[in-house]
């Protein structure tokens, strides 16, 4: 079944101790979208300016991604910039510059109202929101968010919250969320909020999934080299998401294995620049990683 | 089949933001022994003073706890004092008082020098050493430290490295001892330095192995409430050594579920003060937690 997945869709300029790469394809739905493309069609929603490289549109095309949501506005793609430090555990931001993203008013297009699973990335809450009451009778929708929402966007978040299947955000996000410093108390306090299915990323940790059938605790697929993990969160959820509108049976039947395809998809996402390695991935590396983590984890 | 274990016996005085408890059964050994002895008899090797509670040595023999190599002196028994912050991720310590361990050389008695399995805990690789050299002919010898062995007795310690079958370290003990950030590579260096078994623990996110087998991504077992993370690790070695004595078969076939009934000892550990709720623990409540172990990582 096919994947509505709106977020941004952004020029990123990435430094490390060991490189620079300036202006590389990134933002939240374009991680998201090339992840959830190798299980399933993808229908992106964004917003691009008009010094948006024609390669990145064609990468997108090659993914076979559905760009008629794609709106071109002249003016500036959003860019941010970022530097990582040696461990690439913490990392700073730059410059943001919002260019044409500052007015962007997503609307859907016909065929999009339809979309029976729909990814609402990180971007604002009132975006996320907007673009949900466009939806016809969505089968699963999943958010994921970021501090900055937590921060100036709370009472949106959490009006959001009400309408969603599923939440993702990270361990120090669902601190901030709940005040709780416990991951097990944390994931009841956002079930309260609204999601039935609430997953805590924990980084090269893994991540843990609440949800009716219980708790999982999903690994990380480890590397031993980590060279850049801008988007790797969004890629997770994007794995995750067309991993799961691919399979067949309920939700719970599939959740944790389509978690398990969301950190293998991650763990190519981290493994080059912006999108470099995983759009050189195959279905079958992936399923080679999936078999490694059930090695992996076996007792 | 026996295990021996080598450690600290202590006093520990724990604050936390909730509580105090002064002159709690505490120690590398202590610890470890009681995990140790839900699976294997255990012979114990350590130091107290004249001060020692008598109700402490019955703790011991209620775990049928060999104590013909704990020593008794006259004196004052090693006394730690520590305070955790609210979230129980940080201590500080507050004293130290060394009494009668200062001065401690263990000679084993001959009934020990045939234990099969060896547990090295937390003490001095220099007196670790000591007691090695005094067995016969052990299977599997396990070593534990901390960061002030690495900082002050380093030579020592890549001396004992050189004679062991498994050595456990956490994280930032293992990024000290290898200046690398990454696990995998950390793992290999460590390899290097002796080992065919290398732990790396994580705290509440598990553990990670390295051996001939591959590595494996062992969980922590997750918990709603940490009253007390004291001897969490040295549970989790005692433990993990303790199913490894009493299993058929070989190390590689069994050391991956030894690991998680560390896990699952560990867990009884920090729900409660000192060795409280680990020595309350049966063997059913344990099998139940491993089982749910196998149901939270299941995909």
């Amino acid at each position: 079944m096919s994947v509505l997945i709106v977020g941004s869709t952004a020029l990123d300029s990435i430094k490390t101790p060991n490189a620079e790469n300036p202006r590389l394809l990134g933002g939240s739905a374009s991680h998201a979208a090339v992840a959830a493309s190798f299980f399933s069609p993808v229908k992106l929603i964004g917003v691009v300016g008009d010094d948006f490289p024609k390669r990145y549109l064609q990468l997108y095309k090659r993914h076979r991604i559905d760009l008629e949501g794609l709106q071109m506005q002249p003016g500036k793609t959003f860019h941010w910039s970022g530097q990582y430090e040696a461990n690439m555990n913490r990392r700073r931001t730059l410059l943001t510059e919002l260019g044409v993203f500052e007015t962007f008013t997503p609307t859907l297009p016909n065929s999009h109202q339809n979309a029976p699973f729909v990814l609402l990335g990180n971007i604002s809450p009132s975006l996320q929101l907007h673009v949900l009451k466009q939806m016809a009778r969505p089968k699963f929708v999943v958010a994921d968010t970021m501090d900055l929402w937590l921060n100036i966007a709370l009472v949106d978040l959490l009006k959001l919250l009400r309408s969603l299947d599923a939440f993702v955000l990270n361990d120090s996000e669902a601190h901030q969320l709940t005040k709780e410093d416990n991951l097990l108390v944390s994931l009841k306090k956002i079930h309260k909020l609204g999601p039935r299915y609430v997953i805590i990323k924990l980084g090269s940790h893994g991540s843990v999934l609440s949800s009716p059938r219980g708790v999982f605790l999903c690994p990380a697929y480890p590397l031993p080299k980590v060279v850049d993990p801008t988007g790797a969160g969004d890629t997770f959820v994007g794995g995750l998401l067309g991993y799961l509108a691919s399979a067949k049976g309920s939700i719970d039947d599939n959740i944790r294995r389509a978690m398990i395809y969301g950190s293998v998809l991650a763990s190519f996402c981290c493994e080059g620049f912006g999108l470099r390695r995983t759009t050189k991935t195959t279905r079958a590396r992936i399923e080679q990683r999936v078999r490694e983590l059930e090695r992996l984890t076996k007792f």
